[in-house]
């Protein structure tokens, strides 16, 4: 299989990524965007990462779901994998194989209703993707232009990603999407519907998937300040995700790789079940990365001496009860799924349900990590100030149960969680990454089945 | 099996209970508490209730849990058997089968370390239990007293349930029990701890059974305002239950009804072990409760002609929030079951987080379905109003989406949910019953293991 | 001046009111109803209630707020009368002034436009009320039918209170208003509009005020709960508020008591400025009643033995915040009124911020408050039983810090606020009353003056 | 009166400030911490910002308030500079006057007990400073050591500030103060007691004034990351305040800059009334600074096309609901004042109620923006993508209802605003800053006046 240095090397390959203005050379050399390639890169030293199919070994996250006990390995290997990456979400191999696991029934559905044969070439993506061990960015979030106006209602036409034109060999693809997690050090990008579209915007119903080098294709990374702005991180340091702005600048993509074209009557259902499948994921990383929260707020109070104060063990059960509400809805998610031609969907509800807390309350975890912190997170003296001439006389006063030097260390850790600019970051990823609350809100109360509750009150009215 | 016409047969044993300051005949002759007697009986009724433990039928609700699978069916007979009792939980076997088995493991522990024979005793209740097909009620909050004091420090011994006397034939208890519910109509009152005691505390350290007309035993049931105060009633004529202050008044338990007996040191874990088992039913009937709430919004929603607007939605979506939330706990509690003696106990945290969760957050439930149903549920004319000779001139103006008669029937029921004294009684037993917000916190913090969490931090840190 | 006996008498008028199902002959001799009657009578032995004006004495309710002074004088007059009816609102002269200071500016802005004789009207019936000393009910919402609908758009014509006959000496109306407070045991009723009209529903532009006897006036009042379905009651056997569905039946109103007819341009202003009046008198009331939430939770954490727990002080300092805010908004009202043709209205965004925040807390109130007295609350005997034969017995276990006669008084109250039929009543009149969560933001988002803000930010981005 | 220019010429004067690692030369050069003395020098640009005090003009900031009228001049002069200041506080006269107000009235008590003459002193020194114009900045926050002890139980005795040693001319001051609000550009440095003291504790109750460059003094200022760390900054580079690890390495003070000198009993007291005097200001810069975030919003959400749908409504009615509650809560703390020796001290219930409501919710605040403005603010192109030479292409793609330069420039300030480092600082800063919701809490719980509450109760219940 692969190993983590034909990874790296890999990325070497002509792609467009700009960060700060400028084309970047050699993404793996870059002094700041090398940490998010590592990162992924991560993914391939994680122990005990591959299974057997048939007589080979393949990538576990590539492993299709048919059953509750695939979908509670696939919670625990996202979980597992973000706990090994530092509590930092690694999206590489996860995001793809949900966009997959979404087409594979999308595709199934269209060719029976339309006589296409996009089943086969997803299939056949997937086996190569398989077998290459690759590397996967999803591209869905369309820029949108104006929200209050469908897609081909814009004043821009390329507001969407569209077919900009129809070849004997393939399509040609234009437009822009916004978000797109570790593109720049993926292999690939996966690029799917957004949401549900009527007849007039059928040219931008169109799915399909290309290598991160196709021409064309243009990466613009947002600024990583949580690294180059904070002389204090640590966490940045080791483990962050990039996303782009990624252009399609009339990109050629051929036949085998179209998996959807117009057949806009199903760009809502791909949008969905790509939705559900990826707030699985979701769930499962999120319940991880909140031991970054917990562990530090634990730590941060007993090296203030609070830890047995009432108002700390309010702010602690409340980051253990997000952390757990999240894990109780990926389980349930996963015992109770949705089977869809032989694919186990996570269950919707249960998924939409964790995805909607996590939304609304991550900004309560935040609250509780500051509270028991104390202020000190944003006075705190530079790391140039602890590690210069004046440091001892610095360290003398940041004392707390534990000497100046021991808490210093642990401040600086939940200075990064919940008073940088990694503060913000997570803080507006944690309520529109992978779908905003209007948007699960919305998922929520369309597909619930009242059946059940409106059934119990008529029998009791009757 | 035993039929619902023998247990109802079988409550007429002379048993004291009191209400309202009367000295109740026959319970199940009284034109109030015979509601609750009815509900209790239905778990006769109930279809399917029986499984095969080798050539006898027994009540699934005693089938001792070995795997996540038998805590799965369990947790789908409570939510089950609740939907069939319109919502309201029917208690009648499962607080007690709750306690039997947490006394199985304490009894084991106990006398692993002193030699006792408590498992043997509790076996031996518990096949008789089955094998009569009792309903069992489980009396464990004291009364209390001064909450800033221990047991033996309370100015009136009494204030916990207490060993009076020992005999040689067994033992005399005294004391009073708050809050037991359907004590009034089951067959056996189990008697468990409500707290860890300490050396001075042994005489409080006490567990057993005793048949509910056992001389001595009073019951003081609490006022069924719902019914009686409340003439648009509808769930409460059908289905309710009651609580009693339970005093035991010099009552004599023989050797073979007690399970713990002055071993002070395990008095914390029984009480812990029972509300485990005892929280994970609530969140089983608790969330299948909540479609009563649901479906009323729903109803009344459309009955107002508001069911597509913004707010009304952002209601719904919050019940459906908390009802799946608590069902996700407590799958997950089933699917991660800690293994005592082979006995699998639900996962404690996800246990209590769930029940945390629920506790805090049923009066906004209570909110969202007065915000959808409007003001009227408070100002709405009476039955009588509407039976009598202006009824129609009423119902005229309590049109809305559909005709006055329609929705006045739906108003009803939201009254009877949200703006009456059964609204009331349920803020307060969502809030108490099964454990205090605080108890749960303290349950929480104290319980959960933070290396995970505080592990990721300090690797970080390294 | 009247006193309480003459109001008392006139009540006796030949009034068409209904309880459950029954006409009732005379309201203060009603076993059930006289306490609202009552109730309304302290007002009358109000100490200090009347100012000069000129030589005449009046009541100090209908003295127009002419400054800040004024309206900080009117929130101290209800905050204390609130007060001296036990916690409960004497509405009897504060909403008929509060539709009178509206129909104040609306006429004259009316009679500017189109040349009328509006505000002569009002200001003759003002006068009369002054010098009777009379109690007014004010009629607003509507029964409104279909809610997606506007008033001429209904199924049924009679949905919105409208004009049905134009005669030469009045008009005549016919229709419905909902939870029309007191008007039972008021002298008159003041009718207003509930909200904007456009030409279509012309018809239903009309506001006016007929003594309580009017032929065709029909009061249909509430199930009295609080009152019957509670044999602990004690506040609600003091005081407590009634409301009626109040039907006109072809009612006639002399053109003197006509105060807007079909000029459907100001039916919003109208609407909305008796709002904003009345919310400021809800501040004012809700502000005081808070201290029966306050005092009793106090009073039970004490009884309890828990009054220093953190989880007590966080409830405590909870009901504080709600109370203080609540009166904040009421005095920034006043001290920033919008003079409107010499009548000061308090200030609408202070007022709106303040009910809205006052709508959607009130839930949270019952919680602490349950929290703070324990699970008792619902499971507490009866009177009957504490009084009864047993009633020593039980006492003895109700036993807090303090003896359990002494606690049982204080459960008894916070039973009656938190765990009875007055808990929904309550729960529903304060999310209600005076306007509903989304009427508050509705008015609060179209209201708001946004250009400080949004030209702070335009500076900054200039 | 002095000027912009003679103030910031008057910073060069020797003191020690370091900045990451090195001391600073002269601050008004310094490229980053420059913006901080601009900052503070705009307070003598701002028009109107005297007052006659007899023949001679000051400073409004140091108007002793002695009515209602001076406290409400007073809230608007800080709501007012606040936004003269683009939204972000200007502490350069208004918290050390807090401090003076406070010594005032605590001086006189202590002279009354003990003899003393700290309060000519505390009049002379306010006598300079009002004449000469200064800025203070005022510490009172200790660094604190182990926060389960108390001053003298510290392992190192310098985690409060103490007198070290005692000289016939004055006092000689160990220790260091955290988190000192613009210091580093201030003249002089008034230090008061951070809590109640203890007899053991004498040595720390220390108050008094010293210039900034005092040998002895030494200045750490927090990184400012909000400006060198985010490339959008639009804000942080016009204005921002820093603050300062304040130590004090055996500072010489002279008697007659000595206000408080081992009276212990008045630490406490000294401490609460500074604090009142400060949550005033608090309350009155903070709902000023609420505009930032409001107008950001509303600007958003047009450039979003977006404005009316509804979750944007409730997001913009929070924002509005918390800016107008502060507001509210600081004039009804001047309309409500306590007279102490002829100072208006602001009213301290409503005072803290504000607080702990702005310390409780700003969090909400950042989660509504961010809902508001989409995901777009965390994956952003940098400043230099936008300038550079893909500049159009991106620009291209960041059109929404209007064109994308425009909608660039708003998301770039709401980015600073809610998803960056200034997001970090402002969460950690309005949740600690003039006293942590935990100090607010006990303040409140300790302080309020229980009787009117428990009264009504008891009358209730006689």
């Amino acid at each position: 299989m692969r190993t983590k240095e034909t990874f790296l090397k890999s990325l070497n390959d002509g792609r467009k990524v700009y960060y700060r203005g400028k084309l970047v050379e050699d993404i793996t050399q870059h002094p700041v965007l090398r940490v998010s390639a590592l990162h992924a890169s991560k993914l391939y030293d994680y122990p005990n990462r591959l299974y057997n199919e048939g007589e080979e070994l393949k990538s576990k996250f590539f492993k299709i779901p048919r059953s509750s006990q695939d979908l509670l390995d696939r919670h625990r290997l996202i979980y597992d994998t973000t706990l090994y990456c530092n509590g930092i979400f690694n999206i590489s191999q996860a995001i793809g194989s949900d966009a997959l696991f979404a087409l594979m029934i999308t595709s199934k559905q269209v060719d029976k209703r339309y006589g296409t044969d996009y089943y086969k070439r997803v299939e056949k993506y997937l086996d190569k993707v398989k077998r290459e061990d690759l590397t996967l960015a999803t591209a869905q979030t369309d820029v949108k232009g104006d929200r209050s106006k469908r897609p081909s209602e814009q004043v821009d036409p390329d507001m969407y990603v569209r077919v900009s034109e129809v070849r004997s060999d393939g399509i040609v693809v234009r437009g822009a999407k916004a978000h797109t997690t570790q593109s720049a050090v993926s292999g690939e990008i996966v690029v799917i519907t957004t949401r549900a579209m009527r007849e007039n915007d059928k040219d931008y119903a169109v799915a399909f998937a290309v290598p991160t080098n196709t021409p064309g294709i243009k990466l613009y990374v947002r600024p990583i300040d949580e690294l180059e702005g904070n002389s204090s991180a640590v966490l940045s340091k080791k483990d962050y995700e990039l996303e782009t702005l990624t252009v399609f600048d009339d990109v050629f993509v051929p036949w085998d790789r179209v998996f959807l074209f117009k057949e806009y009557d199903y760009a809502g259902s791909l949008a969905s079940l790509f939705a559900t499948f990826h707030r699985f994921t979701a769930l499962s990383y999120r319940s991880a990365a909140m031991d970054l929260y917990l562990g530090s707020s634990r730590l941060v109070s007993k090296a203030n001496g609070i830890e047995n104060e009432k108002h700390v063990r309010d702010d602690v059960v409340d980051i253990i009860l997000y952390k757990e509400i999240l894990r109780s809805c990926a389980i349930a998610s996963a015992v109770n799924p949705v089977m869809l031609d032989e694919v186990a969907l996570p269950n919707p509800t249960f998924t939409n349900v964790g995805k909607l807390y996590s939304n609304v309350h991550f900004h309560d975890i935040i609250k509780d990590v500051i509270d028991v912190a104390g202020g000190i997170i944003s006075t705190l003296p530079s790391q140039e100030d602890l590690q210069g001439s004046e440091g001892s006389n610095i360290v003398k006063y940041l004392r707390g149960s534990v000497d100046g030097k021991e808490r210093a260390n642990i401040l600086r850790m939940v200075k990064e969680l919940a008073s940088s600019s990694f503060t913000g970051y997570m803080l507006t990823t944690m309520i529109h990454a992978e779908g905003s609350i209007e948007a699960s809100k919305l998922e929520l109360f369309r597909s619930y089945d009242y059946s059940e509750a409106e059934g119990l009150v008529k029998k009791i009215l009757d």
